[in-house]
Order: structure tokens, then sequence, then C-alpha cells
């Protein structure tokens, strides 16, 4: 049995390996557990999967769930970080959203553990250094988003020297077809409401301003080591071709499939083989696939990504935090929709991007930028 | 440099080829060309690419051409088949057009080449026979038709154990949405404009009716080693995506494509390598991919097919022979566009298949149909 240790547990990604590995009883042994403040539910996922190991964001909530559990319990980014080092793991899911999935997935890395890698931040910040990291310790690093894992499939088999470029595909999000001037006045809840994906409030925010795009685009480039001018992206409302590897002589492989998580959650976690009904068939008697390129008017922050990779350096991980901030500021009311544009442009306008020699770097990047996000003009 | 020689020279597979030989000048070295009627294309052919052997139909012809050329000239199936053995050869494209290509295809095979397959009927007629004699004598068999590349493409890469089946993809011809009772009066002209291929009579006139596809069935049963039931059509009338292989879990891996043969040619002489610029990139902005059932009404011709895969032995030979008379009788305005479903479902239906012992038996089987569709009251 392979084992199986998962950062952000009761999040959307997390529920969903927890899914596939319920299904395939005797294949997976859930050995650590890691969530935020969602206690209760993890409580119920580790009496269900009775873990070696479970971690809590807070102290209290711990000490209050080791007195329930028989396994020890640990808080905070020690705790996340012993999950991601338990000794049974043959596989770390990396799936706490945002900056703060960065540390534990380097401890899982600096353990030698394969990585399915669903936290997109950890490459975004400290793509580089983690890569670097996952070669000197052997770590393997698995793609769970379903972009890359659609690429990593489509490079399967093929030469990477007859690789011409990777086309990633957007979705477009709720706005695709709203006239750019009506970008103004959205609400938080129109913008929650992904046409294909049930995922996160900041994920389904990013993917309303294609900032999940770009995001994914950085992340691409270190995953597959590619610079930005070979990573493509392209519009396809139905989300089905979940992205693709166009190669020199003109032929392009992709990977289809429903839009269902536990595809590239199952696919990383028992590749070379693939898990029998892990999502539906795709249904192609009346399938409908239309492709577009994205109109940087209406997607601006998607150039913005482009621009920080181009950059280098701490400039993805200052263009992160200033979108993370951007996007609550947004959910909290604070400011419009188009004002997520104009918080990270302002923001990246005067952010002096540092190499990255170690994480501190991207620490303090991360920290500069959500104080430059908090006191820029374009708010009042 | 590689050793090529082409079965079939002056069709438009062999043209094909010769123009990616053309343009990797250092890559290939044509070792052997064999062509039926069209001596003065032979000729031209001849003179550019130096072959050390040439072959032609007609003894006449052969006997003419030698003394113009300085290469030694066969004829008829045995020089054909000389030429399939030629000892430069690498790898030899077995493109003459129906089932007069099998003998040399056999003769490459058993010489151990490399076979770069354009020539469907090889399979159609005598399968388990070929694939048998392939294994004997070390000869890989690559598939040259866009949808057999396609699967192999898609299968490079992933376990075969994880293969749910493939699906084969049909433009669904000219007549895709013509009412099916408007079917009996199409005339040769209509039925030849091919809307995506450019390719010869016999094979337009078999996307017309969907034969093709059928064929295309029989063929990736061998090559693939499945059962027509683990082998799907789909209409999708763009002709971008050229077959996918879909796997357990729900996911699809696809190749897509301009169509070009060039692409599937290329790709078969130089893989697993590939050859930059072959075709002209797929333009992905705009595009549209619509998939659909195909409808056994409008291509009844397509569950004869099926039919006679299941049953096996020396059935998808008659099919084949019957197919062949059928579509000529049709090009010759001797039977309406229906007619030809008419007539191979009463060769078929008269037809007892037998087992496969040696080539003879599959020679007999096509005897028989040719004689039976000759003779089919239908035609009246």
């Amino acid at each position: 049995m392979k084992g199986v240790a998962i950062l952000g547990s009761t999040g959307s990604i997390g529920r969903s390996a927890l899914e596939v590995i319920r299904s395939n009883p005797g294949r997976f042994r859930v050995v650590a557990l890691a969530a935020g403040d969602n206690t209760e539910l993890l409580k119920e996922q580790a009496e269900e999967f009775k873990p070696d190991f479970v971690s809590v964001s807070g102290k209290e909530a711990a000490a209050r769930l080791g007195k329930i559990l028989k396994a020890p319990v640990g808080a905070g980014v020690e705790g996340a970080e012993e999950a991601a080092r338990c000794k049974g793991a043959d596989v770390v899911i990396s799936a706490i959203s945002g900056a703060a999935g960065l540390l534990p997935t380097l401890a899982a890395i600096r353990a030698g553990k394969a990585i399915a890698l669903a936290n997109k931040e950890t490459l975004v910040l400290a793509g580089a250094l983690v890569m670097e990291e996952a070669r000197r310790h052997g770590a393997r690093i698995i793609p769970v988003d379903s972009e890359h894992s659609a690429v990593f499939q489509s490079l399967a088999g093929h030469r990477k020297e007859d690789l011409k470029r990777v086309v990633l595909t957007a979705s477009g999000g709720p706005f695709l077809n709203k006239p750019v001037q009506e970008l103004d006045n959205v609400t938080p809840a129109e913008a929650l409401k992904h046409p294909r994906w049930s995922m996160g409030r900041k994920i389904s925010i990013d993917s309303a301003t294609l900032m999940n795009k770009g995001l994914e685009v950085i992340e691409a480039s270190h995953l597959f080591g590619l610079p930005g001018a070979r990573i493509s992206v392209v519009i396809h409302p139905q989300s089905v071709v979940h992205s693709m590897a166009e190669y020199v002589d003109g032929s392009i492989i992709s990977q289809m499939s429903v839009p269902d998580m536990k595809g590239p959650i199952a696919y990383a976690l028992s590749l070379p083989e693939r898990i029998g009904g892990v999502t539906k068939p795709l249904e192609l008697s009346g399938l409908r696939l239309d492709f577009m390129e994205p109109d940087l008017k209406m997607f601006p922050c998607l150039a913005l990504a482009y621009s920080a990779l181009q950059a280098g350096g701490t400039a993805p991980a200052a263009l992160n935090a200033a979108d993370e901030e951007a996007v609550a500021m947004f959910l909290n009311g604070r400011i419009p929709f188009t004002g997520i544009y104009r918080v990270i442009s302002e923001v990246m306008g005067a952010f002096s991007p540092k190499p990255i020699k170690t994480i501190e770097d991207v620490l303090e990047a991360d920290r500069i930028a959500r104080l430059a996000a908090a006191s820029v003009k374009a708010l009042s």
C-alpha cells in the first residue's frame, strides 16, 4: 500500500483526494493529515482514515483534537511540516492553498518524498529554488493542477527535444462574454460562480481575472523547464481539453476528460498506472469544443503574470502576494473587480525584484508586496 | 541516413513521402521506388532521387524505363516485392492502394524491414497472419493512416493495460448533412469531393460511405490488438483530432494537427524523433471542434465492417473485395451511391468465412467476393 500524507485535507483538493482513497480500499493508506481551521471535518477525516499524525492550524484546537483522537496532533506551520515529513508517506499531496503551502511542501521535498503538487504557489513563489531542492533530494514533483497534469500526460512518450510549446487552456471564467465596461460592477457572488469547476474562493476569483492562468504559466515554466515564450494560453470555455503539448512537426497531443479534480489527483497518486472509473467517461457524442485567443483588455492580469515571470527572482512572489491581497479586498467589498488588476499593477510597478537566494528572500518579497497592496492609492 | 523504399511512389501518399524526403536533405535516402502505370512520374521521381531499384506495373513499360534510367527496373508484383526487399531499405513505405498492396508488404515484412503502413488492406485482408509474420521476422509496423498514427501517438508513454478503448474520428465525408433519402441521386463527382482530405478516388468514395472508417476499425483491431467492441468511431467534421485513446480513469489522450498526410508520414519515417515544420501549425484561435455519433442509417457500411471483423477469418477480405467492386461500379455509373451498400451487403450475406491459414485463403475469398459482387441482383 502506498502511504499518503495530505497537506490541506479539508480543502477542495484534500477532500477529493480522500474520496479517491476511500473508493480504492487496499491501495492507499493515509499516514498524515494537515488542515487549517476546519477542526470538525479534520476530526471526522482522522476518525475515518486513522492516520499516524494529524496537524491543525491553532495550538488550542490541536490540544482539543489530541484528547479526542488517539494520534499525536501537531499545530501551525511546524505541524504541517511534520505531517509532510511523516515516515510512512510515499507521496505527499501538497494542497494547502496560497503562500502558506510553501514551507510544508519544502519540508516534504527535503524529506525526499514524491510530491503531488496542487499548491501552485510553491512554484510561483520559489520555483527555481524548489526545483533545485527537489533535484538535490530526489523528490519527484508530479502536478495535480488539471492543466499541468494534462501537459505531463501529453509529454509522456514523446521527446522533450521535439517539444515546441505547451498550451494551457483556460475556461475564461464567468465573465468571458461580458462587455469589458461592465466588469466594474460585478459582485463577489457573480465572480465566485465558476462555470465549470467547483473550487475555493481565491482560485475562483483568480479564474475570473485569469490571474489563475497567469500563475499556472509561471508554475509550468518551472515544472517543465520552459521560458514564458514557450507557454501559451488559449481560452477553451468547455474545460474538456485540459491542456496540450505542441511538437515541432505540427502535431499536438492533448489530454481531455470531464472537469473533475479526482482525475489528476488519482493519476498523481497512482502513475504510471491509472485507477479505473475515477471520473465519469467523457461523452463524445454532441461534444463541441471551442478555442480562442485570450483578450488581454478583458484579462490584463494575464500580462502581469508573464511580465513577472520574465522579470524573474522575487517578482512572481510579489505578484502572488499582491494578488492574494487584492482578491481579499474585492471579496470584502473594498475594491471593485477591476480594482484587482489596478492594485496588482501598481504594486508591481513599484516593486524591485531581487534574486532568490534563500526562502527568506521570497517571504520578504511577499511581505513587501502585501504592505504595498494595502496602501495602494487606487483603493480610494 | 535512413534508407527508404516506397511502394506506390506515384500515388498520393508516395508523393507526399517524397516531399518530406526532399525537404529534409541528408536525412533519408530513397533506395527503391515501385509504382503502377504512371511511368512518366516514376521516371521523374527516379531521376530526382536516384534509387538503386525501380519497379513498374507492366513489363513493356519496365523495359522502356530500363533504357532511360541507369537503375535496374522490375515489373509487376515480383518487381514490387523486390523493391520491398531492397537491401539498403531501413523502412518500407507500403502505399500501393488496395488489395494489390498485400503481397509486396508481406515481402517487406519477411525481409524484417520496418513498415510504414499506409496500405490498410494489408491488415484488413490478412491481419492476424501479417501481424504474426511481423512478430516472427522482427518487422516493426508503424501506421501511416492519420487515424492510426494518432492512436499510436496517444498510446506512447501510457500503459496498454490501462487502455479502455480507442476512438477513431471520421470526417463524415461530403454527405454528412444530406438527408438520407437524397443519397440515391448523388453523382460520383459529388462523392469524390472530400471536405477535408485530398485523396485517391477509391478512398474518397469509401470516406463518403464510411466504409473507409470500417476498414480502419479492422486495421486498428490488428495493429493495437483490440476487439471491435473496444474500437469506437465518432464523427468529427473538422478532421483536426485525428483519433484518441481513452483510458480506464476517464482520461482521453488525442493527437491533433492540420489535415496533412505529410505529418503521419514524417512521423513514421523519423520516430521517435519528429521533423520540424512538416505541417503548418494548427491555428487554435477560433478553432471549433464537433463530435457526434455516426448515424448508421446514413452510413450502413460501417456496421458491415464491424460484422466482418466479428466474423473474422476471410470475412474482412471478402468485405474489402466486394467494396472495391461496388465502388468501381458506382464510379462507372452502373449503380447508384446507395447501391454500394446493397452490393456489399448481398455479397456478405451469402459469404461463408473460413479461417486464414495461408495467404491463398485470402486471395480465394477476394476472388469469390469479386465474382459475387459482379452478379449481384441489386445491380439490375
